[in-house]
């Protein structure tokens, strides 16, 4: 597949105006950001920090990761403060940083855990104690907060753990081989590299992803090779010969999103051959239609292929926010449309439903169905999704636009503005809309001077047809490549482009093979899966049956879960049938209409929490009682 | 449950004058009768005898039971004859009864095959070799030929085996424990006891039900009884506690009619439960939606509750054939609408097609399915079906209407006369109707003079809603009892019943423990199951797909397989749906909608053989690829 070579367009160049996401980076701002830090003090993550600091031996609360549940928290509000200057807020982080730093031990160290708990056995269990978990986390936090802030208070405590750990593992004669249980590090590395510029941490990153599959864990806990499966670590096999995306869903993505960017940064063909193999196992096999992956609690990850159930699905909320960390990653490698797919279903859908409209309360697990009574909570033993939801939705403004030396892509159609900085000279994009409720965009482009350069259109993977105009004139057929509607021409000041993305109601079907899905449909609009809540419906939602030709009308619900487009259309409602006695008898004729209606998943459980179905039973009635 | 203990209208003494049996009886008399013998003749059956009459110890020809195709033949004959009067038939019939009445030992002893190739063997395989199997078709057969035609040749054969058979077997000093691998010679005796009044008879009949189930084949074949396996041969417990309908699928409803015969004859209370619960779980869980049963050719029998396949579906004719033979007893000792049900069932779909429209072509196996190819046979090496089907359609007769001394009842709405003698006098009832095309039915009433008498009305298991007229008066609330509707009043000569049971086109469905058919319908009209043949269809039938509101209309095409009501509708034909590298798609929209034909289920196969389907797959695509 031919590279593009795509980045981001900076944070701080992107200003959100929308009505979808701007009033959640304003509750993430005024709720999310202060419920975290409270949660985090009351859950000890916090006090983790002061015991280190002050060589405390006891007292240390939570599992191994604590640290990086503050530390995302950490990132999420860099990502706030890039974009909206907060002195209070900027106050508070300084005042981490220098717990954080004064925590760290004289030769980089910095892990609350072993530092308070067991001093001793540092680097002694990379397959479950978190270390290079913590530390990469550390890293993404103090990277976001430098570009955000300029500050080097945390990039510098990150810089000496990373010498720390480089000093440490490596190929190098004395050095150490081994490699995250929980994969992070890696991507974190990459991120650090280009934020300093030290290669060494490149090198560091490649070194732990290249290494995996050596089965280290076997050995590092004198597990007997013929009784070691490596398979829930990713260690199952050497890193290039995956071919199937496997184990813990988190600690897959992670590991696959690190590979994606030491296989473009590093130029690793073989690499990249094998993330092409593992994503489309992942995309075509084993994701969930909201995007999200996971199918079993018992691994908190994958089982085989089409093995994806609606009730007990698993579907951290951590697993999105993964799948958009690698969607991206290959979005901007490969500068092709199909991975924005990915990135927006997993975004809008099995990532969004994570965190509550209110901003303060969370799913860990994000089922497909519920049977009622399943609810958020405000934080979680094990806390990792609420501040990895935080910090995606909190850096929203990487998603929306990509770009090159040369060109500019939209990819989500998020009502923004945005500046570019081409080598030519510099772009002011504005996108007018109200994506992902309607499909109908306007883009107008203010260049410094004239310029020439593609403006390359993303049609969404959902879109079957669309139209573009430019200063109201049809592009009869205009180019599409991988995806984009390529627009080059010589941009002049207020150019105008109209963008049609019809947004009908679709009636989706599951590949035949996920069992689970067998005479369902599930409905979806533009970018968004919706789902059916009991409290919506005209009769309980488990005797509700869909037409397969049925008509759902779409309505902008301006009071309704902050302002949703509700699906409002028509169903049938079993009063069931009896098989006393029966082995064969005419279809049940009495059917009852009723009104159904549909709501977007990611809305789910903001109310009474009430069943819920994505994938709805068709009528007919064959399939009653399976 | 309460016994009515009702019983058959003599077969002389009702007439058939209908469109859909007349021509049938009228075929067998012409071409099924005399093909039956010739084949007979060619397979080697008839030259057995003439082997066996003349101590011939060599050329013996086919299996063990040969014996007992030419008894079937003979009773189908003895039908005709009833009925029919033809020198010549009966001649032909008086010679082979005086080949087979020479083949007789001194002792009564009669089987060709023992005594042609293992003289010394008698008695010795009564798990294998048929021989109370063969002489329980000799006694039927007797037994019809004397009622037929009064005769005495073969009832004295028939005696005389009986009296040696048992001189053998039986409780007392001296006799042997033993029952036969193949039941059939139980409900055999109980006609001859009726007949010679030979109550010795009925107990040898009893005995050999109560014994089964004693493992006697463990010892006759000294197998160890932890490696016997008795369930295939119904020997897998004790009778009277069995409890579902087991192994091979003809000897089992032959048994279970012999037992409701024992229970009946000899008021055995715990008996008749057995079968109660046997016939429940056969009915409710074991049985094809065309009457028949036997799901795997393996044991020719029952595996597993809702094993129904469709393709590999066995259904014996005899297995048939047997269900009604077994409801027939049932519907007659308890009154009971819902025996007749079944029997009809199985009579207008599993049993009849199990011959051709021509009356010398036959399935011994009868699938729901066809993948084409498939087709009927003139013979088979074992050829029970052939005369097994013949002697029922020759006794069709019998199952039309039942009677007690004080009380008609009307069972199959068969165009027909049937004179009927109560203990209060004669009468003649007078069926018109073109019943199983229609459901308007006129009865005429011919008392031989004013009598009071219940005259209890079928109303069809498949009818919802029924109206009956007396005299032209509607009866707004008649009585309903056991599924008849109970007209009892003073009826005079020329009073006219009208019935109407309306038929529309039932979509059936099945039990979704049935996994071979979710998803699907089957079309059933009145008593008859249909099925969609290949040569009928305007798309390959493989990618046709039924609406569940898909409207039918039922026609009467006179020129089309001997003159049926087609039923003609619109489905629709899949053009295929790639999952190719997708794992979610919108419902496919694109629907070719396509005439659909069915015919019923008894006439396929009566031109080229083609694919055949009973249960047809439902669209919406959700399906699709299953």
């Amino acid at each position: 597949m031919e590279k593009r070579y795509l980045r981001e367009v900076p944070l701080k160049n992107v200003d959100i105006k929308d009505r979808f996401w701007a009033p959640r980076l304003d509750t993430l701002r005024k709720v999310t950001i202060p419920h975290l830090f409270k949660m985090l003090e009351k859950a000890g993550n916090i006090n983790n920090f002061r015991l280190a600091r002050d060589k405390a031996k006891e007292g240390y609360s939570g599992p191994y990761w604590m640290d990086s549940d503050l530390y995302k928290a950490i990132e999420a509000a860099a990502y706030v403060l890039a974009k909206y200057p907060d002195p209070d807020l900027e106050k508070q982080m300084d005042e981490l940083i220098s717990l954080i730093a004064s925590a760290q031990m004289p030769d980089g160290y910095l892990n609350t855990y072993f530092e308070v708990v067991e001093p001793d056995k540092r680097w002694t269990n990379l397959m479950a104690a978190h270390e290079l978990y913590c530390a990469g986390h550390l890293f993404e936090a103090a990277v976001a907060y430098y570009q955000a802030t300029g500050k080097r208070n945390l990039l510098d405590v990150a810089i000496r753990f990373a010498d720390h750990i480089d000093s440490i593992f490596g190929e190098a004669p004395g050095k150490r081989l081994g490699y995250p249980g929980h994969p992070e590090i890696e991507l974190a590395l990459v991120k650090l590299w280009k934020t300093t510029g030290e290669k060494r941490y490149l090198d560091l990153a490649r070194f732990f992803i290249l290494k995996r599959g050596s089965k280290f864990f076997a050995q590092e806990h004198n597990i007997p090779l013929d009784q070691y499966d490596g398979t829930n670590l990713q260690d199952n096999l050497p890193m290039k010969e995956q071919k199937e995306i496997v184990g813990h869903a988190v600690r897959a993505a992670y590991l696959m999103a690190g590979a994606t960017d030491i296989g473009r940064e590093t130029n690793d063909e073989e690499l990249l051959q094998m993330v092409q193999r593992v994503w489309q196992n992942a995309t075509e096999k084993r994701m969930f239609i909201t995007g999200g992956i996971g199918s079993s609690s018992a691994n908190e990850g994958f089982t085989t292929d089409y093995d994806l159930p609606n009730l007990t699905a698993y579907q951290e909320t951590c697993a999105s926010c993964a799948m958009v960390f690698w969607a991206q990653r290959l979005a901007l490698l490969y500068g092709d449309a199909q991975y924005v797919d990915v990135l927006e279903r997993a975004l809008y859908n099995g990532a969004l439903a994570g965190i509550s409209l209110s901003g303060d309360r969370f799913f860990y697990v994000n089922p497909l169905e519920s049977k009622g009574g399943y609810k958020r909570e405000e934080w979680f033993g094990c806390a990792c999704c609420p501040p990895n939801i935080a910090r995606l939705i909190a850096s929203i403004g990487n998603y929306i636009y990509a770009q090159s030396d040369e060109g500019i892509w939209v990819n989500l159609y998020v009502q923004s503005k945005a500046n570019i900085e081409l080598k030519s000279g510099n772009v002011q994009l504005e996108v007018i809309g109200d994506y992902p409720w309607d499909g109908h965009l306007l883009i107008f482009i203010h260049p410094s001077q004239p310029m020439e350069f593609p403006l390359n259109l993303r049609i969404s993977g959902w879109c079957k047809e669309f139209e573009v105009r430019i200063n109201g004139k049809l592009e009869e057929k205009p180019l599409v490549e991988n995806g984009y509607i390529v627009l080059k021409r010589t941009w002049r000041e207020g150019d105008k482009v109209e963008l049609n993305l019809p947004m009908p109601v679709e009636k989706m079907v599951a590949h035949p093979n996920v069992k689970e899905d067998i005479g369902k449909i599930a409905l979806q609009r533009g970018p968004l899966v919706y789902c059916f809540e009991a409290q919506d419906q005209t009769a309980p939602l488990g005797l509700i049956y869909l037409f397969i030709d049925g008509d759902f009308k779409a309505r902008f619900e301006s009071n309704l879960l902050g302002g949703i487009v509700v699906l409002d259309g028509e169903g049938m409602a079993s009063d069931g049938v009896s098989w006393e006695k029966t082995l064969y008898q005419p279809a049940p004729s009495r059917v009852k209409k009723v009104n159904v209606r549909a709501i977007p998943y990611y809305a789910w459980c903001n109310r009474e929490p009430r069943e819920m179905k994505v994938w709805m039973p068709l009528y007919p009635p064959a399939l009653w009682g399976m």
